[in-house]
């Protein structure tokens, strides 16, 4: 590590806020150091309760986390929250809209807010926004909230990776079965109606109620069916005592270290993955690359190939 | 190749559509062969058109494709469907209800209808579809069309390699600000608002026009926006017009090379990817990984730590 380097961490670790944003900007964009940045606050991560919030666009998210926040601070916790834009592929840029009305949050020396985009790798995304959720905890956040736009598989990941997962949907019709094809009602430890003044919220709860009903039960926990209208701050309160009440259930029934030990099995093997690629693409792979691709439009050679004998020439040549 | 896969590639190319199928659940379930084979018939790959249709659920994708594909068929083309349905992670099922309607197809010797699940590997899925694809296209279908989904990253990736992309919408209010925020309005080279006898429609078609004109242009072809209703067919020709229509601009601005050029690239770096990975977890890593992970656990190392001694252990072992 540089000087440099070892002055950063020993700033984050006396709570520099300016440090925490440097640290969470090296591992955005995947600069060099940042896997042994990370090690080295490694032994301070594993203190937060991890909170995942999904659900399709729309349905209120940004305003619930709003809210929830809020909660929290009263209660004198510090809150992390990373909230994940599905960019579009063409500009580059994430839709940083419904981040601007939690503005009064931003002055907030107890809270920290780090929007993060996909840019077209979303496995990729999936394990930086561990990374930086390792560095809030880490930071000493006692809660770190993950919000994504709950439809890819990418954003599930993300997602279930916390500790608890709130899924969040809207009154109307068809929104229910919506959430089972995308896969969000097996990964709900607590499901929100919001926007519940509008015509429909009770037969949504019902709807969901049911469904969970014939589901196999995967724990003795129940995922309870909530109702907010999170823009006048209506249920919130509910909802965090739901998330405390999930809290104690993980901790009595020690599946928050079975939760924990999955996390980090996943957590790793993405780790290796990109490092082992890193690896590869580094070693002047780039340049035959681009050679091979003419060949296989051509139809030369075939792209299966091609990779076998780019992997090959790696594999032989890193113990000459 | 052993003999068996020798006499399966031979009954492929002569048009056996059980070859086939046998061929797609090789490919599908990862076998080892899958490569072997794919170089194999990479030489007959190339002829079709690749038609992506994407958008939210419950647009009514399905009977797009269902219309789409007797238009083809009175036109003497055969049609490879692939359907991509997300999973249940837990069921590992796909739900593959919408694809009953299609009943009528199954029994067309000139339509091949493949259901693909994804089954939490996302890039890997979107790899499994291309590699499926070029069988259709081997096999000699004249058209393919990938059916996913549009939301998550990966099912873009999977449209997004086809020559030619369709969005389908439906006229429900807010549903064109979810289309830019899920990165479809950047894919579409057409865009479908279907169920365009519902309220809405045409508001739904001018809010999209406007969208694309602010929008800076990548190609001289301007996306049109059709209005169907699919279930009555109606509208569907024009589709088919627009579809014929793109790939001529294709084929005039020489566009459709530079996207197989793009498309054999990220392809042969998937492939990559998913080899070195093969390589790396077949070392006897395995057994390592899971030591490492209670070392993870208890604290006593960090994943960054851990990941970079097995890969270290991992390219030193390859050349004793």
């Amino acid at each position: 590590m540089t000087n440099n380097s070892e002055n950063l961490i020993k700033k984050y670790l006396s709570g520099d806020r300016r440090a925490l944003a440097r640290l969470i900007s090296i591992i955005e964009n995947e600069e060099d150091q940042g896997y042994q940045l990370l090690d080295k606050i490694y032994h301070r991560v594993g203190k937060a309760f991890r909170i995942g919030i999904t659900g399709p666009p729309g349905a209120g998210k940004s305003t619930i986390v709003d809210s929830l926040t809020k909660i929290y601070r009263q209660q004198n916790k510090s809150v992390g929250i990373i909230a994940v834009d599905p960019t579009s592929p063409f500009t580059g840029g994430a839709l940083l809209g419904d981040r601007i009305r939690m503005s009064d949050l931003f002055t907030d020396e107890g809270v920290f807010i780090r929007s993060m985009a996909t840019r077209g790798n979303p496995g990729g995304l999936a394990q930086r926004t561990q990374e930086v959720a390792d560095l809030l905890d880490g930071f000493g956040m006692d809660i770190i909230i993950f919000e994504t736009v709950g439809v890819g598989q990418s954003e599930l990941d993300i997602v279930g990776a916390a500790d608890a997962t709130v899924v969040v949907l809207v009154p109307e019709s068809g929104d229910s079965i919506q959430a089972m094809k995308a896969g969000l009602m097996e990964i709900a430890d607590i499901f929100v109606i919001n926007k519940a003044d509008r015509e429909g919220a009770d037969r949504t709860v019902l709807e969901i109620q049911q469904v969970l009903e014939f589901k196999e039960k995967k724990l003795s926990w129940q995922p309870p069916v909530l109702k907010t209208t999170a823009n006048i701050g209506q249920g919130i309160k509910q909802v965090e005592k739901c998330l405390n009440d999930f809290l104690l259930f993980l901790k009595k029934s020690d599946l928050i270290n079975q939760r924990l030990e999955q996390r980090m099995e996943n957590y790793t093997r993405q780790i290796i993955r990109e490092r082992i690629l890193a690896e590869f693409w580094g070693a002047d792979q780039e340049r035959k690359f681009e050679q091979a691709i003419e060949q296989i439009v051509s139809k030369k050679q075939s792209p299966y190939l091609v990779s076998e004998q780019l992997i090959e020439e790696f594999l032989d040549k890193k113990n000459e």
